[in-house]
């Protein structure tokens, strides 16, 4: 997990990134400060200052480089050609394998879009934020296209594409909230977690049982 | 949603529950004060005070009195004779619109889980937490054994019976994050949501499409 790839960062910036997403994953944004995430760092404050001028600049970078990530593992898959319901299993199966391997910054994604819909922001965050809200609205977009491409195709049976979507998601996320790593644990074990989430949610959505996995 | 009984309490304390329930649904526990929720109740610090001595005490009824309403609304059906799968459905759908129509409880409970699991309580919460969090383990253990029931009569098909409860309440849960309500909302509206939700579950479990409603 902490080997993670963080897209277009230099070295030092994704180091206090890493730690960060860490930070705010064990304490929520209220309860982390800069010294939390210097003193994981084994480093000085100053060092974060150097990069971040406030915690709320962190954790929306924290947020971005969560994003950035998504949309960077779905790249390959979003445009391949053929049936939408296999484009959107691999979709599926790649983003909830990320909820798991980059789990601390899907947290803070989470938590940002919480943030966010309470107006927990300051005036400023708020801009910033209305933007990342913006990129995370595009990246659901991908997938709503593609079960309503799938519907469309005779592939997948739901009701409304608003509820759908979102228990779609929900189900997708649904390792933030459950998944623990174990030190033992393969790439097997974990897609075999994945297999079984996007078989539910490909059940969900109406899909044919050989169109689950 | 404010017309929601509150099972064993007197009339003044239900008020503070109430009006503190959406305090801490809208800015979260960290966020929140006693003054916030007397400022809502348009009453004095004082009142709330003499029913309950910090913040933690009050979130810590709040969360209580969600999960009793939970445990009280599926009581009726919980013992129902007949194929597990029917009796899960009807659980399913009570779970699920107790998320709607209680909403601002359960996400008092959904925060306390989170809090609780983040070890962000304090030693003297920790031991009322824990008490609420096994109460939560033996209502999430009705449901765990319905769907394992319907599995053994051959009415449900899935993999791990952890991750299919999980993905079970993620999925009934989730009117928490994106449900909001609208003013022009009949009970048959609400009905119809949970109608859609309960069918996303049923098929995810692998229930055949004549038991997804």
């Amino acid at each position: 997990m902490l080997g993670v790839e963080i897209p277009l960062l230099d070295r030092p910036r994704a180091d206090i990134l890493r730690a960060a997403a860490i930070c705010f994953m064990q304490r929520g944004y209220a309860a982390s400060s800069i010294d939390d995430v210097a003193r994981s760092l084994g480093s000085t404050k100053g060092r974060i200052y150097h990069h971040y001028p406030s915690k709320a600049d962190l954790f929306a970078d924290v947020f971005r480089a969560g994003m950035d990530m998504n949309f960077a593992a779905i790249e390959p898959v979003r445009v391949q050609p053929g049936p939408a319901i296999g484009r959107w299993r691999k979709m599926a199966a790649i983003h909830c394998g990320q909820m798991i391997r980059t789990k601390p910054f899907q947290r803070v994604v989470w938590e940002g879009v919480e943030l966010y819909l309470r107006g927990a922001t300051t005036p400023e965050q708020r801009e910033e934020f209305t933007r990342l809200m913006q990129s995370r609205d595009a990246y659901g977009r991908i997938f709503r296209e593609a079960i309503a491409a799938a519907r469309d195709e005779g592939d997948m049976r739901f009701g409304t594409i608003g509820i759908a979507e979102q228990l779609m998601f929900l189900t997708l996320n649904s390792p933030l909230f459950w998944y623990t790593p174990r030190p033992t644990e393969t790439d097997e074990d974990i897609e075999a977690i994945v297999g079984e989430v996007v078989a539910f949610a490909a059940r969900g959505l109406g899909a044919a049982e050989e169109n689950t996995r």
